[in-house]
């Protein structure tokens, strides 16, 4: 239920929707529209509640009920969508927004090469993954901490904004076996201008939860990825999840769908079609990761821009100084040259369908 | 195995190498590739050749072993991609070709109306189902030969081409239970410029026998529909089917596939990752069909866009001069207005991306 | 909607119900029940018909609205799984009917030998493929009518029933060239007991509607296979043409479906739930292929036990009696001996439950 | 990469084989044979061990190389399937085990009805969720430590063993509003006898390495669940991390998977098929769960006796005192009555195929 206050609402009539809400053992988060109108949803098992009754309080412009599982997410719930600002950087807004950087962080030489030419591209972001969930336990499982810390050196270095993944690992087991101090979650949260949840935790519900409630006071973005095989509505109740623990900030990323096709020709099937039907049903800004939905550079470029020209608000590209070494994903990542030229092309189709 | 004669071959070192293959029992297909030599692809068990066999006779360049299960079709047997000419139109050349017109061919005024629309958007082939082959026994089967007599039609006053599909039924039944004379193959044939093969029929191996054998003399366009759940290499395979029983002009056609997602909000996923794969592995030209693959009218401009951005050489889209009354698909069907619209935005996503 | 007579209806009241469906421009089915009581199934369009039209009709019990997409092989239809007779087999009684033999007919002294060995294990129906459609065109295309011819010798010598595939193709093409004379459809109707309709063609629907007018007379049963990606609602309606154009004796037959699972491990998955699913819906009998379900010999016999666990009416299994130089899906056959302790196990169960 | 000891080795010959191992910076794992041979399986990346190098050790009887990517959980590493013990009762032995009770903990009644009622039955293991990972976050989230404390009793007072799921959670949130001041894993750990991790943390692996790292010494088994989507590879690597990690007792839990199919039909498709490629790959026990993979009552039992007679070790199923008013999935729930019947029938056919 979305209780749409009047413009003319005096703080103590707000007040008194708020406290009837919480009498009724319910719990709200409020938004803030574009309109300057304060946007009540409220959560919680509301059939006790009658029809209409908040209806009649002062202030109270409209009260709507939302059909969609997901709510607060929801076009119903805010018809604008979303803009999410890093200090001058706007997500989801007019500009489309690029993040680029190495699947995984390998040493220091290779994250500031990559860094420098990232920041040199204009692109205003940086990824690179420290904790690595990986398919097979024997495969390279991510720098940790350390690499965490060689992103803020590109950071400083080249001003660039960070985003890294966090993983639902309590604590980070070294390669040398040694435990790192703090979790996973707390050192990702301080290090990343953005938190990423990758696709393998989209349904770890419990990960989802905690870190909404860490970050309920920084309010960091969190982009979350889509489950190789969650359906969109499972997708958008996962980003509910965020919202309604206590951040609002949440990015949609698709990044390919598993089907009946065969690996080799594409790693996944990039779910291009989802990224039109998430602007509509979501309020959330949406991006697309075309390395990881590809599996191979040779895609990447095309299907970046069919991604923007689908309407996405930004992409998330693996880019390697050297793919032919690369630890993880190297037959994905595109090189310096590709980079630029996607970025170019999709700026000119961004600009061309708007 | 492809063998590519040398530019100077004569005629009678080319008539040797071809009675040789004869004599060892295989049929072949010649290509007059666009820089004019000709390449003999090699259809049959060939165990029994040598390798190296064919490289050693007179007016051989060279001779390629293909190691794809798909030989004609593969960009390994011609690396440039075939144009497909109509009269004067181009298919897989350097414009884009719009396809559009009504899911099911319903009346005179229906055909003739959508038919002066998409005649003045510049649209130069008009789409329409005359024999539809449909879910459920109690829907809407098509008006049968008396449609493709309205399809005859829009073509004498409009100059458009036609495109409408062919099924693998013998000989329709009208609605009052009489039988057609001729087959529905051999009408479509007649009737038609470019000859669609459906998405329920794209494993009709019979089917795509017959039909290619039947035009092997007039040589219209055959546009092959992806199957629902068939894979890309069964898809060209299906492809090589009509090539190889001697119907080279051959259109690969994409329009979604069914995967795990709910159909409330896509009737299939869009595959536009195929599209990058298909240009990839084919040397056919490749469309798509937003229409099929939404499923939702409010998708369809977003959709093509992303397919034109994914490099698909022409789109066949569903229109209808009212979607509500629409006696088949209405809801995907977009109006005039958004015709145009797509039509001149991916026209220019065309030009830029090339 | 369904129309009970009552036990004492007599011909005039029957009739007076007839001709009135008939002025409403509808069709019927008449299925005779096990009660004695004859149902009558009404097709077409009936919004014009009054709710309850037909209730106050002298004979007539109750009227039912169907309210499944698929009316006359539904449960709501008939309550009573059908029992279809080829002499005196019976198809969907108390015991499970075993069909089996080889992916593809190949020479006399294959069809013979294997004919032989199904003959003395008691198994009452040989399968074999004269017409196969295969995913390559360079692959083994079957022997066509003198393989038909074979499978009539085996019914002749041991005394067994023939099923065999029907497809789409009008005239069979023979290896040397030349084209079969009658069409595939009479040839296969005239010497099977049992005709196949393949995976690949179940949305052929005009190939559905084709073979149920051909054999409206005969009535020989039709097994009709479950397409690699068909939902079970699109599979019950593809049932629903053949028995609503005429022959209601129809088998329904899983074959193992299209999911992300990589080859190497499962072909198909076998979608064993769909057995109960399907004798929860439908009033016809459900086979089930576990050769093409596994694609591997290993896992037949355990899957063939699991269908029989989970309901199935009958199996219908490959055998070859060389299957390492098998034309077709060697690796799917199972041996002798496995086929006999799949035929005494898969009693044993089925007595086991019922 | 396994070294066979011989069974004349002495202590000191297979100190030395490890010290080896250890020098080269790999790790191992020591398997005891039913056949009372040791066998080292080593991990880690063996490029720099020459072929052939361990096996000139005095005490090695054969070393063999391990081609798939599941390395400790094949049955190339070992050909028996491991019998996993939880007291007097055998996992993976010759007794199919069965193991049912609530999707949620409810009550104090509920947990004691369902548990005297299972006992009596003479099931051994009872089953119910105290965290419960819930696809909406305004569904009902479990009882936490509270229920936990309820499966404490129900072992107490009829002596069944216990088996909970652990999430990725660290610390549980209360409904109202508290935070439980141990981790979910240390709880679940602390009262169960088996540990569950669900199908939505199948690919959560830092969830995975910290469960097999706590239960390092305690050895409790873990029964993990295939993801909806996860292949059959993905799904024994994630059984590899467990058992790499330190903790052998691994059950395999197949539950259905996500497929094209329309959900009111099958909530998920059971993968039947899947029970028998495992029992092929794996040497672990292999379980299935007909209650998530039908989402219907109505198709468990059929499922169940399909999936024993597809060669699964044992079912976990739901059930509920009162399946009508259920927290959580009561339309899967089976009644006490339909439990027997299961049970019995079940051994049956155990007995029956052995």
């Amino acid at each position: 239920m979305i209780i749409h206050l009047s413009k003319e609402a005096t703080p103590e009539q707000k007040q008194t929707v708020l406290r009837k809400i919480e009498s009724f053992g319910l719990s709200y988060q409020i938004s803030h529209g574009t309109t300057g109108i304060d946007l009540i949803g409220i959560m919680g098992d509301m059939s006790s509640v009658e029809e209409g009754f908040f209806q009649e309080f002062d202030g109270v412009d409209k009260v709507i009920r939302i059909s969609r599982p997901y709510k607060l997410v929801s076009r119903e719930f805010s018809s604008a969508t979303k803009i999410i600002k890093v200090d001058d950087l706007e997500i989801g807004g007019r500009e489309l927004v690029i993040m680029a950087g190495p699947c995984a962080l390998e040493n220091e030489r290779q994250v500031l090469t990559i860094a420098e030419y990232v920041h040199e591209l204009g692109i205003p972001v940086m990824r690179g993954g420290a904790y690595k969930p990986r398919t097979s336990p024997y495969n390279y499982q991510g720098m940790g901490l350390t690499g965490l810390k060689l992103l803020g050196k590109a950071r400083e270095q080249f001003g660039l904004k960070i985003i890294t993944e966090a993983t639902g690992q309590h604590h980070h087991i070294c390669d040398d076996g040694t435990k790192e101090e703090r979790s996973v979650l707390e050192n990702v949260i301080d290090y990343s201008d953005i938190i990423q949840v990758g696709a393998r935790n989209m349904k770890s519900y419990g990960l989802l939860q905690e870190l909404a409630i860490l970050t309920k006071e920084n309010q960091k973005p969190i982009l979350l990825k889509r489950g190789e095989a969650s359906t969109i509505k499972d997708f958008l109740l996962a980003a509910e999840y965020l919202v309604a623990n206590g951040n609002p900030n949440v990015i949609l990323c698709l990044r390919g769908i598993r089907t009946f096709e065969e690996e080799k020709f594409q790693r996944y099937t990039p779910d291009l079609g989802a990224i039109a039907v998430l602007k509509r049903e979501s309020n959330l800004p949406v991006f697309f990761d075309p390395s990881h939905a590809c599996g191979y550079r040779s895609n990447v470029y095309r299907i970046s821009m069919a991604a923007v020209a689908a309407g996405a608000d930004g992409l998330i590209i693996e880019t390697h100084n050297d793919p032919a070494n690369a630890l993880c994903d190297g037959e994905q990542c595109v090189s310096n040259d590709q980079l630029k030229k996607i970025k170019d092309d999709a700026a000119a189709i961004r600009a061309l369908l708007g």
